[in-house]
Parts: structure tokens; sequence; C-alpha cells
């Protein structure tokens, strides 16, 4: 991949956004990486959706050096470069304030995996991270969230790529994929699956997670090499 | 009914899940038969709705055999299948994951009946399955998910044309009809109601169902010999 | 006015409730009266808003006498019919099953005043009817359910022009106004007021109803010879 | 700025509310003051959105005298005059009824600060007023509630620039900027706080506020000398 489809992998992701109604104004953001070339991606801080061009694209090492991009990259570009280099396999993170997975974020309850929605896509609870201490907030804030999901990812023994998907405490999701494009599409899940989880709960508040052998058996007809979802 | 006519009322239908918002990327699902033909047409897995033509609509005969289209048909073709066999007045079949819908199916509870716009299409309570037997889900599970919707219609006794459409548990709803436009058209009326139970059993958690003669009188108005609704 | 106007004024109505997303599908109806003439023009029984044209309306006297028109009439008719009869004040009137107010009518509960939004249009809780007995069901069932609308008015010393909605049990609402145009307006802010009320009592249960000066001062900022909202 | 520019910041800022959907019919008004020149535009009262033109904008004095304009101010004219006169930072400000901000002042409750999409705009929870007294309502009621926005402020010892927005007992929300456009910018980030903050409490009722460290990071990171969101 040139950095040129990089960029413009980059933008579109960004854009896909507004169009899925998962951000308000300039809140979110997408980055995407080449891991031939070792850059980043990433969407320029402040910069409204309905305005944004491949110009605006920041492109940066795992570093965190600028390589290209007159502009300042999001503010959370610390937190994108630290889940790079800690999850080799992602292609694509996105992170917005979400309505409903923020929701959850702010209550700090994991999302329980309640249907076959869930399961298309996340194997198990989508985790939310524990509070970061003072010391974490006031230095380094954005590159301690990206470790707070590190940790919780090593805490749980969860592998990033059956879940591709956390809750920040307070904050809200970061979703991730193969690609930027992949990001995108497992945010818009995690929305639709905290949206009917939520009112899961309220409607039965004893309601249990879903069977182990149907969470299975619905992650593993999407993904592996047993799936049967889609044209081959 | 010719067979392109089977296919193009399959392709109407399934165009219309994302027009009434029943649907997320390529969640959801319609099937038409053709009873004197003996086929079914239904969507293709896994294709984009915006992207989608007659040319990726697939036909099969009710054993499940493909006679017509190159792509491969959707992962629940089998539910389909097993529900036309057992359910000889179905004309079409309707899956999808709509919120309010699989809200309830996460929740395990039944839909009550609740109002006259319930009552309108639905003669009582929506049924939700029992859950599948880990044997039931390791093999056959799509025909599997068919079987337990008509093992429930059995036990409950219920009419498939007076009750058309179901839950199923920890998945979503499944609606029918006369033809794949009004199982489309079903499976809207079954989302508005699931939305409007919901939160009417959360402003009064002991409210009771619709009277039973309120209830049969507005099913009547609709349907049967002596309905008065519409033009003639 | 003419009967072209009234026809006019009856079709605009009723093409504002789906632009005010108030109906699914073919539900919901807007008739409208002009009292000199005593005609009532209102929207034919199941014909799409989409396709809906002048033609499509019919006309017809208090007794519910077609004089126009070739459509059969909302199958709701006589109930607007016996609120014209009843409340000498109303121009026309709008039934839906518009989401938060079918809501409340489905929990049996009045809608409680509990801001200014409410007080600016309902001078007080929109109430909800009794239930219907076997027998009011069983014949005139439509009649029956304008004349319970009356009684409730009549037990509870409304005046149907301050209190411009009703919700009637297990069913929705009927709101109205001194002109079809104004009962549609109606229509959409007592939905907003459902919609709001609903949370405002999940937010807090023990919330009191807004206070009666405030009622009365934003009621009369609105309505009256003090008015002093809009443009003389 | 010229009272012209003025003029056209006032309109762009009223129209900037349907686009948001923050209001429904003509509620809602948005006013720009010019405080070199000493002047307030301001929405006429009653017009609608989609007819709003310059011409309809109505300028008056900090006194309340009209200085340009034909038409009727908004009724809520008072209250935005003095909140300018007490708070002399504001350059806009806008009052709507819209849903989830009106949901918390009808409840009568703070919105509590519960997440970084809050941290980032209000430092703290949104206050709800007191209650007027019925004297206060009988006369001079729309000063009055600027009034009692104004006491609330100095009861709780807040800062309008750090809480740019507030909940009007049984009323609604008003929110305020720099200028007419970042007061509607609030107006939308407190609807969206108020939406979450609502499902946030019922998923969690022991829910706790935001830890102070990162509710000030979070301010701090968009606001002040130290702000590092957005572009220089």
């Amino acid at each position: 991949m040139s950095v040129e489809k990089l960029i413009q992998s980059a933008l579109e992701a960004n854009l896909a956004l507004p169009a899925h109604r998962l951000v308000t104004f300039t809140w979110g953001n997408v980055s995407a990486i080449d891991r031939e070339l070792g850059l980043v991606a990433i969407k320029p801080s402040g910069v409204p959706y309905d305005q944004m061009q491949t110009r605006h694209i920041v492109v940066l090492d795992l570093d965190g050096k600028v390589v290209s991009g007159t502009y300042r990259p999001s503010s959370d570009t610390p937190t994108h470069l630290e889940l790079y280099r800690s999850f080799p396999d992602l292609g694509g993170i996105v992170h917005t304030h979400s309505r409903w997975a923020t929701i959850w974020a702010q209550a700090g309850r994991d999302i329980p995996a309640l249907g076959t929605t869930h399961a298309d896509y996340f194997h198990g609870p989508v985790p939310v991270t524990r509070a970061l201490h003072p010391d974490e907030i006031e230095l380094d804030y954005e590159r301690n969230t990206g470790k707070v999901i590190v940790e919780t990812f090593a805490d749980r023994r969860l592998d990033p790529v059956a879940m591709p998907g956390v809750l920040v405490l307070n904050h809200g999701p970061f979703a991730w994929g193969g690609s930027a494009d992949e990001a995108v599409h497992n945010a818009v899940v995690l929305e639709e699956c905290a949206m009917m989880a939520w009112h899961t709960c309220q409607l039965n508040p004893h309601v249990l997670p879903i069977d182990e052998n149907l969470l299975r058996k619905h992650y593993e007809r999407k993904h592996g090499s047993q799936a049967y979802y889609g044209q081959r």
C-alpha cells in the first residue's frame, strides 16, 4: 500500500463516522496503519467532517513523529499508537463518543453478550477499563489511556482479534479491525449491541448472558476457517 | 407467477428492509415462495443492500437445492425452508435483528398484547422460543431454529396466520405473511409494537394485556370475512 | 369555505402526519369540518399517504351520510362525528397511533403536566378514557369510542378548547383544534410532551406536576385575550 | 461588527436550531450581542424557521428598547437581556425545549458530570434553578427567569464561562457562549450529555460523578492557555 492509499483509507473511514451517525461535531477519529511502511494515517484535531480532505490527514510513524501533513493530529493519537504497538493484528482503530457505548462506559459496566448480534462480532462481554490514577491523568494521559486498554486485555486474557472493542471508563468506546473500514464496521456493531443490551437489561434485570455454545457458534459462523457467512 | 416475478418480489422485499430501517449492514433477509412452482427466492449471504440486484437472488426448491443463481443463499435459508414446509399458508418470510423485537428476544420474554396496534395484526402475545440444546446448535443449527419455531406454535396451539411473527430466543424476530411484501409489513408492525410494549411495561410494570373483546374486535376489523378496514 | 377548500384542508392535514413522523403505513387519520355547510371531510380507509389526493377524501354530513367521494371513509369516522357533534368548537380532529402518546394510552395513565412545553398547549394532565364495556365494543365500537371521550370530558369537567387531546385506553391519542391544521399541530405537541413526560417520570418517580401558577401563566401566554406570544 | 453582521449571525444561529434537531415548530430562540454597540439581535416571536430571514430579526438595546425591526421579539427576550447584563462574557444565548435537557429540567435535577464528553464543555454538573415564587411568575416572568439563573450561579459560585448552560426548572435549557454560534454548539452538547446522563443513571443508579482530575483534564484540554485540542 502506498502512503496515498493509506491516507485515502483513513479519510474514507473518518467520513464514514458521520454517515453512520456515530459522531457529533468533530468528536471521534479513525486511523489506519500500513505495517510494512510502519506508518499511521490519522484524522486532524478539530477539523469538521464536512470539510475534511486528504490534505488534512496526518501521517506519523509508530513513535509519533509526523512524516506528512501540516495539521495537528487528533489529540487521541498517542492512544492509537499505543494500541498499534501492542496489538500487532490491528489495521485500523476508531474512537468515538457514540451514545450507547458511551453510556455503558459512563456507567462503568461491561456490555454483556446477550444475543447473536453481539456474538457475531464480539466473543464475550465488551470490557470496560479501570479508572486511571491521578498521575496517569496528569502526564501522558492519552498514552496511558492506550496502556490501560492493553492492561485490561492482558488481565482478562482477551484476544483483540476476537474482541475488537473496549470501553474506556467515563470516556467512550474504541473499536478496531484488520483495516480502518473494518474498524468503523465494528464501531457501528458495538453501538447497536450497546443499545440493545441497555434495553434488554432494563426489561429483564436478571437476564443471563447468551449460552456459551450459541456464542461460539455465531462467532465461528462469521469468523475463522469454518465460517460460512457471506460469499467466498 | 413466473420465476422472474418471484425473484423480483424477493428483491423488492429485501430492499424494503433498509427503507424501513429494520437492518444494519447486511443483517436480515427476506424470502418469497411460489407454492405452485415449489420454489423459494431468497437474499444472497452478505451482499450489501445498496448493490443488490435480481442477479444476486438465489432460487431453491423446498429441499434446499439451488435451481437458479450463482451466489450463496442467506445462511438462514434452512430456517426459511423449515417454516415454508411446516406452515403452508406462508408466502413470504422475513428475518431481521431489528432493535426492539431483538431486545424482547434477548430478554427472553413474549411481547404482550397491550394495545389495538398490536391487536390489529397479532392475535395475542408474540411468543419467544425455548433455548436450543447444545446438539441442536452444533449440527443443523439453522434448520433447528426453524424447528423450534414450529414446536413453539404447536405447543401453544398458535395459528401462524393469526400470529405472523415470533421471537427466536437470544437472536431476533422472524415475521411472515401471504407474500414477501406482507411479511415485511408485519415485520415493521412487530418492531413498532415491540417498541411501544417495552415502554408501556416500564411505565406501568403491572399493566394488564388488552381486554380479550378489544383484542378480537381489532383483529377482526382488519382480518377475516367481517373485516371493514381499507377499500374493498 | 367551499367544499373544495374543506377537502383540500383535510388532504393537507393528512399529509402532514407522515411529514411529522406521527404515522406508520396508513395508520392515523385527520378530518376537517365546515360548520356552516355542516360537512366533514376525512381520510379514506387504508389508502397510502404517498398516493393520497383530493379525489380520495370523503365528505359526509354529521349523521355520517356520504355526500361526496367514492372511497370508503376511515373506519374511525364515527368517532370523529361523535366528537364534532358534542364539542362545537372543534374544526379539525386527528387520530394516530403515535408512539409516545400510545405508550401512555396502553399504560392507562394520564400524561401529567410536568413542564411549560405541556402547559403552553394543554391546561392540565391529558386524560385517559375508561375501558369500554364488552357491549360497547361489540356494537357501534367507533361511535362508542367517541362517546367515552365525551364522557371523560364531562366527568372531569374539562373544556375541549383548553384540553385539545385525549388518550383512548389501550388504543392511542386523539387531538383536535380550531382547524385540521391546528389539530395536527396539537398532535405533534402531544407526542413531544408524552415523550418527555415518560422520561421525566423514570428519572424522578416522585416528580410533582408543574406549579399551578406556572401552568396558568404559560397557557395564557399563548391563549386568550392576554396572549403575548407570536405576531399579532 | 456592524448591525448587519449582528443580525446575520443571529439569523444563522437561529436556523442552526432546526438543523441540529433542537426545536419543534417555533420553539426555541437565539440572540447575539455586540458589546461595543450595546445591541442585541434576537429571533422574532412565533415566526416559522423555514420562512425566517434577516428582516424578521429584531434588534434591541440592553434596556429592551427596539432599535431595528418591525416584528415582535421573542417573548423570552427579557431573559436574554438579564443574562447579558449580568454575565459580561456572553456573546450569544440559546433557549430551547430540546428533549433531553428539558427532561432533566422537568425532573428538577442537575445533570451530573458522568463522562469526558460532559467534561470537555461543562466544568461540573449543569445546575437546575429553584422554583419561581407566585409573584415572580405573575409579574415580569421572563425577566425573573433570567434573575433566577443569575441567582443560581451566584449561590453556587459558578463561572458562566466554565458552565455555559443551565436548566430552568419545569421549563428547559438555556445555553450560551462567546458568540451565537458557540452558544448553539453548547446547546447541542448539552442535549447530548443530557441524553447520555439519563441512560447512565438508569443503568447504574449508584453511578458516581467523573473523577475530579479527569473532569479538569478534559476541560483544560479544550479550554484555557494549556488547551491542545484543535488547530492553533
